[in-house]
């Protein structure tokens, strides 16, 4: 056992910290006024934000994410955890570095699952972040905790697919470069409960895709990225397009699952620390009843139970990337269950703490907690609620049992 | 001792429920639907809102909040608050029932310390409903958890007060039909502590008077009514716009807020059981993993909890009030600062659980609950922070013995 | 509605105040010492508590419990409550006022069911605390929790019953002046499943019961009180032994357990309040790091919060005993479940504060914190767990929606 | 960064574990009864426990904690964890295998700092578990969470010190083969405040020492090891029994609590270890209500939560451990006091749960949950209160910042 992180790992951290430092904590302001200054927030990208990306680029820092090491940086989860968690200090940050959902998850889906055709159409030019996705799979009227609830209907005809269904919260289907949607529906409802969903490839300039809405999150509309309802009505793609083959949409969306779960949590991570960074600074420098905040005994309370929080979760995290290295997703299921379940709410823990050192500064924009926030809060439900990780944590205890008794018997 | 409402309050109770399902439920969506169609959101009142205020003068359900019997409804705090609460239930009934913060506070205070002139010049139109008011007391530069820290300036200057300073979270600022703004300052740096404040009444056409922004809450713009950032530039009003007299801004202050706290109280509670009322309907409705949401032993557990929580609250905000009414605000003050302080955290417990039994439907605007939760955390230091009501509610629990002590010796 | 207490209560308050400042807590310490110096501590009776018996008879502060007036003190439950919860304030007092359960339950369920054979022989000398009772339901090989789940058989043969089984926490069976069990078993497997049980009274000296050991509670034996393991092997008592009637075990079981339950949450509000009052005096007193406890900011916390929960579980709990006073027992079921589930949790947390501001004092038998946080524990799964009471909470709260639900359609 | 046990360590885990399965879960109970066999608990150790520690020996598993190498096992302390945490899981465990408190950390204290003379005459006996020691720190007048409050006093005459004082909580006195205590006083009111005290060792015989009482621990005697009350009334010694030299008392209690500390977490995480253990294979095999407990959500959110908090805790005390092995105990100053703050709320949240899954057996002595849970429960305050531990831990926190603070000025 061992607990430093490896040379290779710590001189990218210095790396990362430092075009944070040098270009996205200073130009996180700029970036929310380049946005506010635009007519249609969704209507275009600030600059600021396109410069950074070639800035990232050109320093080599891009595509830390992608495992595979023709595509991407070829990092370990493991090794690109203490990264992401760095990313995950600023909301503009992630997609500054080519590193945010959900088209790294896309991104990793077309590297694993796509064909060739596919993956020259749609996975290089996301990886060069010339172009946008989004993923299309919950739906307003059943419950996609669980996975085969999906309604959506994808119908062969000929040599194309047509689809109808409602989604929404398809991340990102707002950003103007946003071109191409990975959208999950059922090909075949007689088939098995887990391959009756296929997963398929659909451009946003289809006739039939119509974005109805743009969803607000706690009152933020998250532009020019944007979380979108849409309606697909007698969507026709080729065949082509589906991905991987029909009835593999669960086994898809398992796949993308992990991987995407544990980024969260990285980031997450980060926004932690981002948030006690702030607060200690805050309660320093603020003076109330006489004495400076830092010197109350609840707020050093606070302070406390963040670090311990934060420290425990970034060592489960780790722990739950050195065994997806190491012994595969699979064999890691109660690990990426357990930091699921806990990385939203200790970020929520400490955020909150936070906010309420600043008091309504705190829940304005003046800082960055409010959003984050708001972003961690959305995360004890996407990609799975809490109730299901733990319930899945649950079984994979009890099965020791279990199987004990039945060797028993 | 007796836990019935009397046959009066029943009576209200009744009357204002039929108004709230015959009149503002079915009108939340409109109302939105109004404002989002306004090319400035701060820039008109969505009609809905003026015609439901004309329907609940008409009612004769207005100014309820008011003891005073001339001017308001005379209703006791025991007996106003099962109305305010059901008020709670709804971002939209307050103002239609003319029981909105901070007008009802502003209201208030003018009847109780303002002159014939004052009250017949602002509270006048104010219980008509046809202007509205702001409070100018928080400022960005100071703790404001700790009323002494107020650094604005009110210097006299012959037959005038000249005002500087610079003040935010002045809410309702935004609404067009905003026409005064009280402001607290220092009129006296060398007074003793308490008495260095005093508030003033300052129209908000006076020049000098400039709203440099309005303040997000969580992504919320919270328009037309909005959080505005306001700088007082050389502002220059009469005398006679003081309010009762010099030094007496920090006894307005304690006087404002008794009521102004509980009467947040109240609407929590409202916004708990509305959050409670649509979980139960939700659980009922949504099912995952073959079988609804509410057989669900976790979901029972919150819904469990919600009413233990909700029915703890309110017995003690009803207890509170009944000694404001009985024995003064000032007896009550362990209780007013015990309510401050439970109330925010129950009602953010309730409608979290109720959030995350929506997913992500709960964090959009298709439900309440995502603004009455961000109502309800930015209660948690609005009119005080929980640490300071605690701080106050341990010192008068320790000051029994502490007495007890004393005596001894 | 009215949040003072009457003025019958009142002055019975003072007079039970006056008893235990003058008989209680002086004699706390004398009983355990006399306890301790006997050489079988489920021997005998400490003479202190004898004594103080008596007194308290003739003070007149006796069965105040029980609401019948021609066997009690005819007082409601509304009245008791305040009664009942400065008993609580001392494991020593409830039993020196005959107002100590299991006897307390008995005696309502005698005076309810009983014959007048029964009263004669059993409950006269329970009232006049001469002799003492068990209460024998809980199985170890069962979940009690689910009362239908008594697997003990109670058969009928000839002018007898003849009782087989196995019971545990029988508690008080270890009292000397213990000399009547009531036992619920099994009468007919094959009746409807709340029809299928009933309760008889065994004497305690009836051949084939046998006190297999006494058990401990987180190392206390809970002497001479103590809580007995029990088998029941052909034990024999006459017909007229059994309770109202056959097959109405489960129907008396619900009967016993509301005033029961609430008795128990009035008895917590009063450790609570122990538990405070010694916390505030000790952080007073004491000193660390250069200042008294008391002006920690996270021991004004704990005060604050402890305050907070009493209060509110004070209220639900009166307001409980009213609504069982006027509306009934089972139309207050919601509300006796939710203060059996609130009332202790709420003990556990002061009193654990108050443990926590001792220090390693907080867990000798130094101060009275231990013993009562360990009374307050058993309390979350005595007389019904916590989960049970949530259960049935919600599924009393969902009924409101489903009814409605119903009633649409 | 690698999350595998070392082979050597792996190899040590199984060894312990067998031995723990061959013979100390099977005699838990034996341990029992024997010592409730004896006519005085304190008057003998139960046979079993003094066989098991010969197997232990014989096998090799002895002395494990003790990092030097010539006395003890010469392990790290990231070697020794998982194998402590092993031990923890029963609470008779660890004196089996020699490596209990406070003789560990006793026995390190001599190693560390100990004259030859010393070594040879107490060092060397406890290493062979023949004798047994005492650590006499705790005064019942003033806070020991402040180390610097100790009174009593230590004042040399001629060759001799005259020690006066009243100590509690002296583990281990109890035993009749405890033969010496570590006493800490004041040698010099006037040095320093941190170089007043002394540490002393004293013979049990010695004249002038008397045990007054042994505490109970929420009603558990500990028997035969004890926590004892002692008087120290003139008590001499020679000189040469001070350990290091006059004035160290301080440093050496801080040296002594670092690994102290550790081990503690170390247990703590190996009881709720098995306390998840107990509870998973309760539910499982108990039915209530028609299904399994197993089946029902509460009962796998808690096994869930469970899960989760054990595997932080368990990372957290592990880093620590690297930690010290690496950089020291000063550098690992946070990660003590986090671990020290973590390890014991973490198992009292597991364990609580589990009794609440077994319900009244749960507080009996019939499984070891409500023993596990009393000693978790004592190291909130122990070797420091959670209070302390989190200041400590924020003003390690606040200190990043204001160094930067500083260097920017």
């Amino acid at each position: 056992m061992e607990f430093m992180y490896s040379e290779k790992v710590q001189a990218l951290q210095a790396r990362v910290t430092q075009f944070m430092e040098e270009f996205i904590y200073p130009n996180e302001t700029l970036y929310e006024e380049q946005l506010a200054a635009q007519k249609d927030r969704f209507g275009a990208i600030p600059p600021i934000k396109l410069e950074l990306m070639q800035r990232a680029k050109e320093a080599g820092l891009w595509n830390l994410f992608l495992p595979d090491s023709t595509y991407g940086a070829g990092l370990t989860n493991l090794e690109y955890a203490p990264l992401c968690e760095i990313m995950g200090r600023s909301a503009l940050a992630p997609e500054v570095f080519n590193c945010n959902a959900p088209d790294t998850g896309n991104m990793e889906l077309l590297e694993r699952y796509g064909t060739e055709q596919q993956k020259k159409q749609w996975l290089e030019p996301l990886l060069e972040g010339t172009i946008r996705s989004c993923f299309s799979m919950t739906e307003p009227d059943v419950a996609s905790s669980d996975a085969t609830n999906v309604e959506a209907s994808i119908v062969r005809d000929g040599d194309e697919y047509v689809i109808n269904g409602r989604k929404w919260w398809s991340s990102g289907a707002g950003d103007p470069r946003c071109t191409i949607s990975i959208v999950m529906g059922k090909t075949n409802p007689d088939a098995p409960r887990h391959e009756q969903q296929s997963m398929i490839l659909v451009p946003m300039d289809t006739p039939g895709l119509k974005i109805e809405r743009m969803l607000p999150v706690f009152g933020y509309d998250d532009a020019p990225h944007g979380h979108a309802e849409i309606t697909y009505t007698n969507v026709r793609v080729p065949v082509s397009n589906v991905i991987w083959e029909e009835g593999k949409g669960f086994a898809i969306a398992q796949g993308r699952l992990g991987p995407g779960r544990i980024h969260h949590c990285m980031r997450l991570i980060g926004a932690a620390e981002r948030a006690l960074e702030e607060m200690c600074k805050r309660v320093e420098a603020r003076v109330a009843f006489g004495k400076p905040l830092a010197a109350q005994g609840i707020v050093q309370t606070w302070i406390a139970e963040s670090r311990m929080e934060i420290e425990q979760a970034r060592l489960l995290t780790l722990k739950a990337a050195y065994m997806m290295d190491t012994v595969g997703n699979k064999a890691a299921k109660q690990e990426i269950a357990m930091i699921k379940a806990v990385a939203p709410q200790m970020a929520l823990n400490v955020i909150d703490r936070a906010i309420q050192a600043f008091g309504a500064k705190g829940v304005s924009d003046d800082t960055p907690l409010a959003f984050l926030w708001v972003q961690a809060r959305t995360l004890r439900f996407a990609d799975g609620p809490d109730e299901v990780h733990k319930a899945q944590i649950a079984k994979l205890e009890l099965r020791k049992y279990a199987t004990q008794k039945a060797s028993v018997n």
